[in-house]
């Protein structure tokens, strides 16, 4: 693979996951920080030619096309590596979370962060449906993980990157991970695998 | 593939879409109405052999195995089917499709519709958010459709049965299709080729 451009935000989880992703199959890259809370992704330009959704992270390959999504993102840039499981039915759960992480997890846990992280929001004024939302998407995957290495079952895959971007920063957002000893532990297992 | 049981609500286009899928490639299954706004996703019985997210599309295998999420059963159902670009690049468009549609677009246009159609919530009481973001993935999808006839240049994908699902009802939760001439053409060119 030719080096691409990969445009995102220090911080964003989204982002960080794509990272991951080509840090830990040394594919090359420059990476371009883009300051999304200062607008940089809503620009005339940026919409033009990189995101018409004004959304990072986004990939601009070295024949101009481009792409968004972190999760679709990801799927390309992994494909045929050991990161996607071979068996039909292995890959179709990995598929199945990375669409509940950006479904129920990322609105959820993602959200409540960057409301205090980044938009300075008290956490009284908070609706209080996130907390609980949140809640319940921890507990749906400490339930998973407690007899099982990685969310797929046999092997660390995109779906375990995904999830693990915004569940460790979880805490930031105000989710406590002490209910959580299987979500802990397989944090510590990620992060014996990748770099960041 | 063997015959499978698939559980859904008809009128949720989460649970159309995987049947439009299932139809438009003659697979054998079985359709089991799954009352939703009435707890059927929720039951003891439900979330334990089904679906431990309490959601449907959800389907159960003829060896029992299970998987939930709709646009992962859709790809799950359409592998190696001309619904699914052989390119890689193509391919990896049509899941940005995937994923923006479960982020950007079901949040606002199916949610507004079931506040109103299931909830029996008046229109003045809804978040006016969700009109605004709404309309603004209409727009983004009228401009994509404006020069090409599917979301993924060059042939149908899951990108549209995906997306159509919930455009076509868009105006069930509010959302005039009037300001999207190419929105309009695509649905008819979507119902031509599609038997729900």
């Amino acid at each position: 693979m030719e080096a691409f451009t990969l445009y995102g935000f220090t911080g964003s989880g989204n982002c960080e996951k794509v990272r991951m992703v080509a840090d830990f199959l040394s594919l090359p890259y420059q990476w371009i920080e883009t300051p999304i809370f200062d607008g940089a992704a809503q620009t005339e330009d940026f919409l033009q030619s990189i995101n018409p959704a004004g959304q990072v992270p986004a990939i601009v390959f070295a024949d101009q096309r481009t792409l968004a999504q972190s999760n679709a993102i990801m799927l390309y840039l992994a494909e045929g590596s050991a990161l996607i499981p071979e068996d039909a039915y292995r890959r179709a759960q990995m598929h199945a979370w990375l669409f509940w992480e950006q479904y129920t997890h990322e609105p959820a846990i993602a959200v409540r962060r960057a409301l205090i992280q980044y938009r300075g929001v008290d956490e009284a004024d908070i609706d209080p449906a996130l907390m609980q939302k949140g809640m319940a998407a921890l507990g749906l995957m400490e339930r998973s993980l407690v007899d099982q290495d990685w969310l797929v079952k046999g092997q660390m895959s995109l779906a375990d990157i995904a999830l693990m971007a915004y569940t460790r920063l979880a805490p930031q957002g105000g989710f406590s991970l002490a209910p959580f000893p299987a979500i802990q532990d397989w944090l510590a297992r990620c992060e014996q695998h990748l770099t960041r």
